[in-house]
Protein backbone atom coordinates (compact mmCIF):
# COMPACT_ATOMS: atom_id res chain seq x y z
CA UNK A 1 0.00 0.00 0.00
CA UNK A 2 1.35 3.23 -1.24
CA UNK A 3 2.23 6.00 1.39
CA UNK A 4 -0.81 8.49 1.06
CA UNK A 5 0.46 12.15 1.91
CA UNK A 6 -2.05 15.25 2.30
CA UNK A 7 -0.31 19.00 2.19
CA UNK A 8 -2.99 21.79 3.46
CA UNK A 9 -1.49 25.03 2.12
CA UNK A 10 -2.36 28.46 0.87
CA UNK A 11 0.12 28.18 -2.07
CA UNK A 12 -0.86 24.61 -3.79
CA UNK A 13 1.08 25.67 -7.08
CA UNK A 14 4.29 25.90 -5.00
CA UNK A 15 4.63 22.10 -5.21
CA UNK A 16 3.39 21.45 -8.93
CA UNK A 17 7.24 21.17 -10.05
CA UNK A 18 8.79 19.39 -7.28
CA UNK A 19 5.85 16.38 -7.17
CA UNK A 20 6.65 15.92 -10.87
CA UNK A 21 9.99 16.02 -11.05
CA UNK A 22 13.19 14.18 -9.53
CA UNK A 23 12.81 10.96 -7.38
CA UNK A 24 9.71 11.79 -6.10
CA UNK A 25 7.73 11.45 -9.33
CA UNK A 26 9.25 8.14 -9.90
CA UNK A 27 8.05 7.24 -6.35
CA UNK A 28 4.69 8.55 -7.88
CA UNK A 29 4.78 6.91 -10.57
CA UNK A 30 5.42 3.62 -8.90
CA UNK A 31 2.61 4.00 -6.62
CA UNK A 32 4.73 4.13 -3.13
CA UNK A 33 3.56 7.52 -2.31
CA UNK A 34 0.17 9.15 -3.03
CA UNK A 35 0.84 13.09 -2.80
CA UNK A 36 -2.32 14.99 -2.51
CA UNK A 37 -1.72 19.08 -2.50
CA UNK A 38 -5.14 20.80 -1.30
CA UNK A 39 -6.14 24.79 -0.84
CA UNK A 40 -7.19 25.37 2.47
CA UNK A 41 -9.22 27.64 0.88
CA UNK A 42 -11.26 25.12 -0.07
CA UNK A 43 -12.65 24.59 3.55
CA UNK A 44 -13.67 28.85 4.08
CA UNK A 45 -16.83 29.45 3.88
CA UNK A 46 -17.24 33.31 3.22
CA UNK A 47 -17.07 34.65 -0.54
CA UNK A 48 -13.62 36.40 0.05
CA UNK A 49 -12.57 32.85 0.93
CA UNK A 50 -10.65 34.06 4.00
CA UNK A 51 -8.12 31.72 6.23
CA UNK A 52 -6.57 34.21 8.06
CA UNK A 53 -7.16 37.10 10.54
CA UNK A 54 -4.87 39.72 12.66
CA UNK A 55 -3.55 38.57 15.86
CA UNK A 56 -5.75 39.12 19.22
CA UNK A 57 -2.93 41.32 21.00
CA UNK A 58 -1.75 43.11 18.27
CA UNK A 59 1.53 42.83 16.48
CA UNK A 60 2.48 42.44 12.35
CA UNK A 61 0.95 39.91 9.78
CA UNK A 62 -1.94 37.13 9.75
CA UNK A 63 -2.38 33.94 11.76
CA UNK A 64 -4.45 31.30 9.89
CA UNK A 65 -7.99 30.82 11.44
CA UNK A 66 -9.10 27.82 13.02
CA UNK A 67 -12.19 26.98 11.47
CA UNK A 68 -11.00 26.03 8.15
CA UNK A 69 -8.08 24.27 9.23
CA UNK A 70 -10.33 22.22 11.67
CA UNK A 71 -13.01 22.07 9.08
CA UNK A 72 -9.82 20.49 6.15
CA UNK A 73 -8.52 17.85 8.95
CA UNK A 74 -12.09 16.32 9.77
CA UNK A 75 -12.39 15.63 6.22
CA UNK A 76 -8.90 14.43 5.44
CA UNK A 77 -7.90 12.71 8.34
CA UNK A 78 -7.88 8.88 9.20
CA UNK A 79 -7.90 6.25 11.87
CA UNK A 80 -4.30 6.30 12.82
CA UNK A 81 -3.04 9.07 10.47
CA UNK A 82 0.06 11.08 11.84
CA UNK A 83 -0.95 15.28 11.58
CA UNK A 84 2.08 17.38 11.21
CA UNK A 85 2.50 21.07 11.34
CA UNK A 86 5.82 22.39 9.72
CA UNK A 87 6.92 25.26 12.04
CA UNK A 88 10.10 26.91 13.24
CA UNK A 89 9.66 25.90 16.83
CA UNK A 90 9.03 22.27 16.34
CA UNK A 91 11.41 19.57 16.58
CA UNK A 92 14.24 19.30 14.23
CA UNK A 93 14.20 17.11 11.24
CA UNK A 94 16.93 14.08 11.18
CA UNK A 95 17.01 10.76 8.97
CA UNK A 96 15.18 9.11 12.16
CA UNK A 97 12.12 11.04 11.91
CA UNK A 98 11.99 11.26 8.54
CA UNK A 99 12.69 7.36 8.48
CA UNK A 100 9.54 7.36 11.10
CA UNK A 101 7.11 8.97 8.82
CA UNK A 102 8.01 7.18 6.39
CA UNK A 103 6.58 4.17 7.57
CA UNK A 104 2.91 5.33 8.54
CA UNK A 105 0.43 4.80 6.46
CA UNK A 106 -1.39 7.92 6.28
CA UNK A 107 0.10 11.56 7.11
CA UNK A 108 -1.09 15.06 6.74
CA UNK A 109 0.91 18.47 6.40
CA UNK A 110 0.10 21.41 7.42
CA UNK A 111 1.74 24.11 5.83
CA UNK A 112 1.00 27.97 7.94
CA UNK A 113 1.56 31.64 7.11
CA UNK A 114 5.01 32.94 8.14
CA UNK A 115 3.56 34.75 10.98
CA UNK A 116 1.56 31.80 12.80
CA UNK A 117 -1.28 29.55 13.35
CA UNK A 118 -4.04 29.69 15.87
CA UNK A 119 -2.76 28.00 18.84
CA UNK A 120 -6.07 26.14 18.80
CA UNK A 121 -5.12 24.41 15.86
CA UNK A 122 -1.78 22.93 17.52
CA UNK A 123 -3.58 22.03 20.48
CA UNK A 124 -6.51 19.89 18.82
CA UNK A 125 -5.54 18.82 15.13
CA UNK A 126 -2.32 18.56 15.18
CA UNK A 127 0.05 15.37 16.17
CA UNK A 128 3.48 16.78 16.03
CA UNK A 129 5.44 19.77 14.75
CA UNK A 130 8.31 19.66 12.90
CA UNK A 131 11.37 22.40 12.15
CA UNK A 132 13.35 21.67 9.21
CA UNK A 133 15.99 24.37 10.06
CA UNK A 134 16.47 27.43 11.91
CA UNK A 135 15.38 29.94 10.14
CA UNK A 136 12.46 31.37 8.87
CA UNK A 137 10.57 30.95 5.70
CA UNK A 138 7.79 32.68 4.07
CA UNK A 139 5.51 29.85 4.41
CA UNK A 140 5.59 25.92 5.81
CA UNK A 141 5.26 24.68 2.10
CA UNK A 142 8.56 24.44 1.08
CA UNK A 143 9.46 23.18 4.15
CA UNK A 144 6.52 19.91 3.91
CA UNK A 145 8.31 19.36 0.43
CA UNK A 146 11.41 18.97 2.83
CA UNK A 147 10.05 16.31 5.15
CA UNK A 148 8.43 14.58 2.24
CA UNK A 149 11.37 14.36 0.39
CA UNK A 150 13.55 13.02 3.10
CA UNK A 151 11.26 10.72 4.19
CA UNK A 152 10.79 9.06 0.20
CA UNK A 153 14.15 8.45 0.44
CA UNK A 154 13.56 5.74 2.83
CA UNK A 155 10.16 4.15 1.05
CA UNK A 156 11.82 0.74 -0.72
CA UNK A 157 11.80 0.85 -4.46
CA UNK A 158 11.94 5.12 -4.49
CA UNK A 159 15.52 5.69 -4.63
CA UNK A 160 17.38 3.73 -7.19
CA UNK A 161 20.04 2.09 -5.20
CA UNK A 162 19.24 0.88 -1.99
CA UNK A 163 22.84 0.64 -1.01
CA UNK A 164 23.18 4.16 -1.86
CA UNK A 165 21.21 5.32 1.87
CA UNK A 166 24.24 4.01 4.24
CA UNK A 167 27.40 5.83 3.17
CA UNK A 168 26.11 9.27 3.58
CA UNK A 169 26.16 12.01 6.12
CA UNK A 170 24.25 11.49 9.08
CA UNK A 171 25.09 8.08 9.12
CA UNK A 172 26.92 7.67 12.26
CA UNK A 173 26.77 11.58 13.09
CA UNK A 174 29.96 12.23 10.49
CA UNK A 175 30.11 14.13 7.92
CA UNK A 176 30.30 12.79 4.37
CA UNK A 177 33.82 11.47 2.59
CA UNK A 178 35.20 13.30 -0.70
CA UNK A 179 34.11 11.85 -3.82
CA UNK A 180 35.74 11.97 -6.96
CA UNK A 181 34.71 10.60 -10.59
CA UNK A 182 36.66 10.60 -13.95
CA UNK A 183 38.67 12.10 -15.06
CA UNK A 184 41.15 10.71 -12.61
CA UNK A 185 43.85 14.06 -13.93
CA UNK A 186 41.66 17.18 -14.49
CA UNK A 187 43.21 21.06 -14.81
CA UNK A 188 46.02 19.15 -13.18
CA UNK A 189 44.57 18.41 -10.21
CA UNK A 190 44.54 14.59 -9.41
CA UNK A 191 42.36 11.86 -7.56
CA UNK A 192 44.04 10.99 -4.09
CA UNK A 193 46.45 7.97 -5.24
CA UNK A 194 44.64 5.69 -2.37
CA UNK A 195 40.98 5.98 -4.54
CA UNK A 196 43.30 4.36 -7.45
CA UNK A 197 44.75 1.76 -5.60
CA UNK A 198 41.92 -0.78 -5.68
CA UNK A 199 42.63 -1.31 -1.54
CA UNK A 200 39.13 -1.53 -0.63
CA UNK A 201 40.43 -1.92 3.35
CA UNK A 202 43.09 1.55 3.02
CA UNK A 203 40.03 3.13 1.14
CA UNK A 204 37.42 2.59 4.05
CA UNK A 205 40.40 3.77 6.10
CA UNK A 206 40.95 6.85 4.50
CA UNK A 207 37.73 7.92 4.08
CA UNK A 208 36.72 7.24 7.50
CA UNK A 209 39.61 9.66 8.75
CA UNK A 210 38.34 12.71 6.12
CA UNK A 211 35.24 12.40 7.44
CA UNK A 212 36.58 12.84 10.87
CA UNK A 213 38.60 15.56 9.91
CA UNK A 214 35.83 17.34 8.08
CA UNK A 215 33.37 17.02 10.86
CA UNK A 216 35.93 18.31 13.41
CA UNK A 217 36.66 21.09 11.15
CA UNK A 218 32.63 22.10 9.96
CA UNK A 219 30.32 20.55 12.69
CA UNK A 220 32.27 19.66 15.78
CA UNK A 221 28.60 20.23 17.49
CA UNK A 222 27.92 16.62 15.98
CA UNK A 223 30.77 15.10 17.49
CA UNK A 224 30.15 16.24 21.41
CA UNK A 225 26.55 15.21 20.40
CA UNK A 226 28.12 11.74 19.70
CA UNK A 227 30.16 11.32 22.56
CA UNK A 228 26.99 12.13 25.12
CA UNK B 1 19.26 47.05 -8.86
CA UNK B 2 17.87 43.09 -8.46
CA UNK B 3 19.45 40.15 -6.93
CA UNK B 4 20.46 38.18 -9.33
CA UNK B 5 20.14 34.27 -8.50
CA UNK B 6 21.29 31.34 -11.04
CA UNK B 7 20.46 27.72 -10.08
CA UNK B 8 22.35 25.03 -11.45
CA UNK B 9 20.59 21.90 -11.04
CA UNK B 10 19.85 18.47 -12.84
CA UNK B 11 16.04 19.20 -12.19
CA UNK B 12 15.49 22.64 -13.21
CA UNK B 13 11.42 22.13 -13.89
CA UNK B 14 11.92 20.96 -9.83
CA UNK B 15 11.48 25.38 -9.11
CA UNK B 16 8.81 25.83 -11.29
CA UNK B 17 5.90 25.93 -8.96
CA UNK B 18 8.04 27.69 -6.43
CA UNK B 19 9.21 30.47 -8.38
CA UNK B 20 5.78 31.27 -9.68
CA UNK B 21 3.78 31.47 -6.02
CA UNK B 22 3.55 33.07 -3.34
CA UNK B 23 6.58 35.31 -1.68
CA UNK B 24 9.05 34.66 -4.36
CA UNK B 25 6.67 35.62 -7.17
CA UNK B 26 5.99 38.75 -5.59
CA UNK B 27 9.80 39.36 -5.36
CA UNK B 28 9.92 38.60 -8.72
CA UNK B 29 6.75 40.46 -10.26
CA UNK B 30 8.99 43.55 -8.59
CA UNK B 31 12.04 42.87 -9.73
CA UNK B 32 13.63 42.62 -6.72
CA UNK B 33 15.17 39.57 -7.07
CA UNK B 34 15.61 37.95 -10.78
CA UNK B 35 16.32 33.67 -10.34
CA UNK B 36 16.97 32.36 -13.27
CA UNK B 37 17.05 28.36 -13.64
CA UNK B 38 19.68 26.50 -15.61
CA UNK B 39 20.20 22.76 -16.34
CA UNK B 40 23.34 21.46 -16.25
CA UNK B 41 23.19 19.16 -18.98
CA UNK B 42 23.56 22.27 -21.11
CA UNK B 43 27.05 21.84 -20.05
CA UNK B 44 27.67 18.75 -21.30
CA UNK B 45 29.37 17.57 -24.72
CA UNK B 46 28.77 14.36 -25.42
CA UNK B 47 25.39 12.88 -27.14
CA UNK B 48 24.25 11.37 -24.01
CA UNK B 49 24.83 14.63 -21.95
CA UNK B 50 26.76 12.62 -19.15
CA UNK B 51 26.86 15.13 -15.98
CA UNK B 52 27.24 12.21 -13.72
CA UNK B 53 29.80 9.02 -13.14
CA UNK B 54 30.20 6.31 -10.78
CA UNK B 55 32.81 7.21 -7.93
CA UNK B 56 36.03 6.52 -7.54
CA UNK B 57 37.39 3.80 -4.55
CA UNK B 58 33.90 2.30 -5.19
CA UNK B 59 30.20 3.11 -3.27
CA UNK B 60 27.13 3.53 -4.77
CA UNK B 61 25.73 6.15 -6.58
CA UNK B 62 26.81 8.72 -8.71
CA UNK B 63 29.09 11.85 -8.01
CA UNK B 64 28.20 14.94 -10.42
CA UNK B 65 31.69 15.16 -13.03
CA UNK B 66 33.67 18.13 -12.74
CA UNK B 67 33.38 19.18 -16.27
CA UNK B 68 30.18 20.95 -16.82
CA UNK B 69 30.19 22.37 -13.68
CA UNK B 70 33.53 24.13 -14.05
CA UNK B 71 31.88 25.06 -17.75
CA UNK B 72 28.76 26.22 -16.36
CA UNK B 73 29.98 28.35 -13.52
CA UNK B 74 32.46 29.88 -15.86
CA UNK B 75 29.81 30.81 -18.29
CA UNK B 76 27.53 32.61 -15.28
CA UNK B 77 29.74 33.72 -12.82
CA UNK B 78 30.59 37.45 -12.39
CA UNK B 79 33.12 39.41 -10.85
CA UNK B 80 32.19 39.19 -6.95
CA UNK B 81 29.80 37.10 -7.20
CA UNK B 82 29.01 33.70 -4.25
CA UNK B 83 29.02 30.28 -5.87
CA UNK B 84 27.35 28.67 -3.43
CA UNK B 85 26.77 24.60 -2.93
CA UNK B 86 24.17 23.11 -0.93
CA UNK B 87 25.32 19.82 0.85
CA UNK B 88 24.43 18.77 4.40
CA UNK B 89 28.06 19.05 5.40
CA UNK B 90 28.02 22.55 4.86
CA UNK B 91 27.48 25.83 7.56
CA UNK B 92 24.35 25.45 8.64
CA UNK B 93 21.58 27.82 7.19
CA UNK B 94 20.91 30.99 9.93
CA UNK B 95 19.23 34.07 9.43
CA UNK B 96 22.15 35.69 9.38
CA UNK B 97 23.72 33.54 6.55
CA UNK B 98 20.52 34.31 4.90
CA UNK B 99 20.13 37.79 5.45
CA UNK B 100 24.07 37.91 4.00
CA UNK B 101 23.44 36.58 1.26
CA UNK B 102 20.83 38.76 0.49
CA UNK B 103 22.98 41.62 0.69
CA UNK B 104 24.80 40.25 -2.38
CA UNK B 105 24.52 41.42 -6.16
CA UNK B 106 24.45 37.63 -7.41
CA UNK B 107 24.66 34.02 -6.05
CA UNK B 108 24.89 31.08 -7.79
CA UNK B 109 23.52 27.85 -6.29
CA UNK B 110 25.11 24.66 -6.99
CA UNK B 111 22.63 21.66 -6.48
CA UNK B 112 24.54 18.52 -6.18
CA UNK B 113 23.20 14.82 -6.66
CA UNK B 114 22.28 12.87 -2.88
CA UNK B 115 25.88 11.39 -3.45
CA UNK B 116 27.91 14.50 -3.96
CA UNK B 117 29.85 16.06 -6.57
CA UNK B 118 33.78 15.71 -7.61
CA UNK B 119 35.47 17.50 -4.86
CA UNK B 120 37.47 19.39 -7.10
CA UNK B 121 34.62 21.62 -8.05
CA UNK B 122 34.30 22.35 -4.01
CA UNK B 123 37.84 23.12 -4.11
CA UNK B 124 38.06 25.10 -7.13
CA UNK B 125 34.91 27.03 -7.99
CA UNK B 126 32.56 27.18 -4.67
CA UNK B 127 33.03 29.68 -2.38
CA UNK B 128 30.38 28.82 0.59
CA UNK B 129 28.75 25.46 1.56
CA UNK B 130 25.54 25.56 3.12
CA UNK B 131 23.22 23.03 4.82
CA UNK B 132 19.89 23.66 5.32
CA UNK B 133 19.72 20.77 8.42
CA UNK B 134 20.96 17.54 9.78
CA UNK B 135 19.36 15.11 6.78
CA UNK B 136 19.36 14.05 3.59
CA UNK B 137 17.45 14.88 0.40
CA UNK B 138 17.64 13.31 -2.75
CA UNK B 139 19.38 16.42 -4.59
CA UNK B 140 20.13 20.54 -3.70
CA UNK B 141 17.44 22.04 -5.84
CA UNK B 142 14.69 21.73 -2.87
CA UNK B 143 17.54 23.32 -0.16
CA UNK B 144 18.31 25.87 -3.02
CA UNK B 145 14.94 27.11 -2.95
CA UNK B 146 14.88 26.74 1.14
CA UNK B 147 17.49 29.19 0.80
CA UNK B 148 16.32 31.33 -1.37
CA UNK B 149 13.15 31.78 0.17
CA UNK B 150 14.92 32.40 3.37
CA UNK B 151 17.08 35.59 2.24
CA UNK B 152 14.31 36.94 0.03
CA UNK B 153 12.59 37.51 3.67
CA UNK B 154 15.31 40.26 3.88
CA UNK B 155 15.27 42.20 0.40
CA UNK B 156 13.02 45.35 0.94
CA UNK B 157 9.80 45.45 -0.77
CA UNK B 158 9.57 41.58 -1.10
CA UNK B 159 7.60 40.40 2.14
CA UNK B 160 4.40 42.76 2.69
CA UNK B 161 4.75 44.28 5.77
CA UNK B 162 8.54 45.04 7.19
CA UNK B 163 7.54 44.72 10.68
CA UNK B 164 6.90 41.07 10.53
CA UNK B 165 10.26 40.47 10.39
CA UNK B 166 10.79 40.92 13.84
CA UNK B 167 8.42 39.09 15.89
CA UNK B 168 9.27 35.66 15.05
CA UNK B 169 11.16 32.58 15.95
CA UNK B 170 14.51 33.18 16.40
CA UNK B 171 14.63 36.50 17.15
CA UNK B 172 17.29 36.67 19.93
CA UNK B 173 17.54 32.92 19.98
CA UNK B 174 13.77 32.51 21.49
CA UNK B 175 11.18 30.42 19.81
CA UNK B 176 7.93 32.03 19.05
CA UNK B 177 4.91 33.00 21.61
CA UNK B 178 1.57 31.37 20.49
CA UNK B 179 -0.92 32.92 18.06
CA UNK B 180 -4.79 33.48 18.09
CA UNK B 181 -7.00 35.32 16.19
CA UNK B 182 -10.61 35.64 15.85
CA UNK B 183 -13.30 33.83 16.94
CA UNK B 184 -12.43 34.52 20.63
CA UNK B 185 -14.42 31.31 21.40
CA UNK B 186 -14.10 28.48 18.77
CA UNK B 187 -15.91 25.07 20.19
CA UNK B 188 -15.78 25.83 23.85
CA UNK B 189 -11.90 27.29 23.43
CA UNK B 190 -10.97 30.50 24.36
CA UNK B 191 -8.76 32.93 23.21
CA UNK B 192 -6.53 33.73 26.46
CA UNK B 193 -7.50 36.70 28.21
CA UNK B 194 -4.44 38.78 28.45
CA UNK B 195 -4.60 38.98 24.93
CA UNK B 196 -8.20 40.36 24.95
CA UNK B 197 -7.12 43.49 27.72
CA UNK B 198 -5.58 45.77 25.61
CA UNK B 199 -2.99 46.61 27.91
CA UNK B 200 -0.04 46.53 25.54
CA UNK B 201 2.83 45.60 28.44
CA UNK B 202 0.99 42.94 29.80
CA UNK B 203 0.63 41.33 26.38
CA UNK B 204 4.54 41.89 25.90
CA UNK B 205 5.05 39.72 29.10
CA UNK B 206 2.99 37.49 28.82
CA UNK B 207 4.56 36.59 25.39
CA UNK B 208 8.05 37.04 26.63
CA UNK B 209 7.16 34.51 29.16
CA UNK B 210 5.49 31.82 26.57
CA UNK B 211 8.76 32.44 24.41
CA UNK B 212 10.84 31.18 27.11
CA UNK B 213 8.59 28.52 28.68
CA UNK B 214 8.37 27.00 25.48
CA UNK B 215 12.18 27.43 24.05
CA UNK B 216 12.68 25.66 27.58
CA UNK B 217 10.49 22.76 26.48
CA UNK B 218 11.15 22.18 23.22
CA UNK B 219 14.73 23.56 22.19
CA UNK B 220 16.71 23.89 25.55
CA UNK B 221 19.63 24.00 23.11
CA UNK B 222 18.93 27.34 22.09
CA UNK B 223 19.05 28.78 25.29
CA UNK B 224 22.57 26.93 25.95
CA UNK B 225 23.81 28.93 22.95
CA UNK B 226 22.45 32.00 24.37
CA UNK B 227 24.00 31.90 27.57
CA UNK B 228 27.62 31.02 25.88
Amino acid sequence: MPLTIDVITLFPRMLDGFLAESILGRGIGAKRLDVRVHDLREWTTDKHRTADDRPFGGGAGMVLKPEPVFAAMEQLQTPGCRRVYLTPDGEPLSPAIAEELSREEHVIFLSGHYEGIDQRIRDCVIDREISIGDYVLTNGTLAAAVVIDALSRFIPGVLGEEKSLTHESFTGKLLDFPQYTRPAEFRGMSVPEVLLSGDHRKIEDWRHAQRVEKTRKVRPDLLKQHQT
